[in-house]
């Protein structure tokens, strides 16, 4: 299915939705699903070890200083925790940094839905200049030059030969393992009651029936889909991103983006692509206000924020790689070097 | 002993052992010690637990994007392999990033040896304006200001009150945990006559007999005297870096830094207080003809260098921590806020 496609689709859906949300709010809990622990076959196991060094690694960078976990911080939800990111030169990030926790069953990747999946996604930064700012053929050249790296590469894929498919394939073989099962949540949809408090309850009840869940649902409670952003009335922002319209370049995708997942969605603050709701309260009611046409109260607010608290499930536990040493063939890293006209 | 009459013994020191070197130069390995693994007691276990958040926690920094693994990256040796670091604001550091690595039981640290240990040194790239550019007093705020910190100071120091003492000393202690044992090294001087080979015995031969010695020695290789960088003849950089003339304002502390510890030398690469040589050879052969005004020969050099990446050790496996979330208390973090003056 196309980008375009998808997206009509669901603008369709969340029409329907806002028509009929109560009928269509589930009473039971069928429209989640818990997310399950990953387990990394041997043939998987070397991919996924060199693609945790890649993440880590900031040669992937123009200057040598920002990696993958700069921006998606893996000791904070996956997310940098900023309204936007850092990038090279210390450039102000057009959009919130979405965190790499789950992110694989996503319908695509970026706020945009610009790539199909982890692995395009992840060679996007790398040559974006407002990130890593380097090139594929750099960061190849940077990689192949690393003799450390070779035996890695070739248990991975049996050639030691480096290529942009290999790494961010590698990477996103990686980031396929960065899932957070057994939240309360997800013991609570398994069966335990007592997982939920009963304000957690009430929260849950308040999100199905009030219609968070036509665009929070399945699995990842979001990521599955594109929606406006300011469905009732506009999201007045400052930030310049008009989601999918910037890719389709089509008037009615402006302001279209993919639903965040709401996994973790504890740990990665701030809230929306502009990052401008600083905390789980101020998200709920403008969603409320903007996307359903309700002003929640205080207490309904509270009872959803400590529900979505229970989303918070294990991080995996990462042991950080050490990286093979650079040597003379490697191009040296200058993070003060002259800037050169991007386009 | 003073930071004055440590340089100045030291001074006298490599005076007397560049007049008679090869009587110095010690025939057994007396003059080195193995690096012992660290046992953390029961006491220091939640001390060293909240050091190691605190060193991974970006929010001790003005941006909330610099933490101190940015620079000292516990994935390359605990360098950033920069020429010097970057810091707030994409800042250009003044110096070469010095491995955390082992570096506790060093004389004095940072190159100038301004801190007198590693819970003083902790506390300066905190407030530097070219490295985290906060404040401790802002440092404290936020960290007193994130409720899940509480219990792991309480556990730490039997009170949850944040204090830049409590930061720095736990900081501190996890890097007390940050030693690389069993190195071939150290392996070979335990007794293990395999662990190195023939041209890398050779090349410690050559170490020893040259007067390399004379400065790196002791369990670190270096880190326990301050020497002049370009004894026989003056060391050219553009690098404004005076080393101990910095503190003192004395011109005879005029380019005396700390000589850096060899451990893991092979992967805190480029070198010196500026960064100027980019790899072993170069450091080697300069080191050389400035210090013991010996010109090696290329054979020679490479023989060293083989020895000296012997000193590479078991890197301390390292889970990354999992920091508790900000709250509405905590101030929000704008990198691209406009810069105040400093000084």
């Amino acid at each position: 299915m196309s980008l375009k496609s998808k997206t009509i689709v669901f603008g369709a859906l969340i029409s329907m939705g806002l028509a009929g949300t109560i009928g269509f709010a589930a009473s039971n809990n069928s429209i989640f699903k818990p997310v399950e622990p990953v387990v990394v076959n041997e043939q998987m196991k070397p991919i996924v070890e060199l693609g945790k060094m890649l993440w880590f690694d900031p040669r992937l960078s123009r200057s040598g200083f920002i990696s993958c976990n700069s921006c998606h911080n893996l000791s904070t939800g996956g997310v940098d925790n900023l309204k936007t990111s850092v990038g090279d030169y210390w450039a102000q990030g057009p959009i919130n940094s979405p965190t790499v926790l789950n992110a694989e069953h996503q319908i695509a990747q970026f706020w945009d839905g610009r790539a199909k999946d982890l692995k395009e996604q992840a060679g996007g930064p790398i040559e974006n200049p407002l990130e890593m700012a380097s090139s594929h053929e750099i960061a190849v050249n940077v990689i192949d030059s690393i003799p450390g790296y070779k035996p890695y590469f070739k248990k991975a894929f049996g050639t030691d030969k480096v290529t942009i498919e290999e790494i961010t394939e590698a990477i996103a073989a990686f980031e396929h393992t960065l899932v957070t099962p057994n939240s309360p949540f997800d013991k609570y949809l398994k069966g335990d009651e007592k997982a939920l408090t009963d304000q957690e309850k009430k929260g849950l009840e308040l999100f199905k029936t009030s219609g968070c869940i036509m665009c929070h649902n399945g699995p990842l409670l979001g990521g599955n889909s594109f929606q406006k952003m300011g469905v009732v009335r506009p999201y007045e922002t400052t930030n310049t991103a008009q989601g999918v319209a910037g890719i389709s370049k089509k008037d009615q995708d402006r302001m279209n983006f993919k639903v965040p997942t709401l996994r973790n969605v504890e740990l990665t603050y701030p809230y929306f692509h502009d990052g401008e709701a600083g905390n789980l309260a101020t998200a709920v009611r403008i969603m409320g206000e903007l996307q359903l046409g309700r002003t929640y109260t205080k207490e309904e607010i509270a009872d959803i924020v400590a529900w979505l608290k229970t989303l918070t499930g294990e991080l995996p536990e990462i042991v950080i790689p050490t990286l093979p040493v650079s040597v003379d063939a490697t191009p040296e890293f200058n993070p003060w070097a002259p800037k050169k006209d991007k386009e």
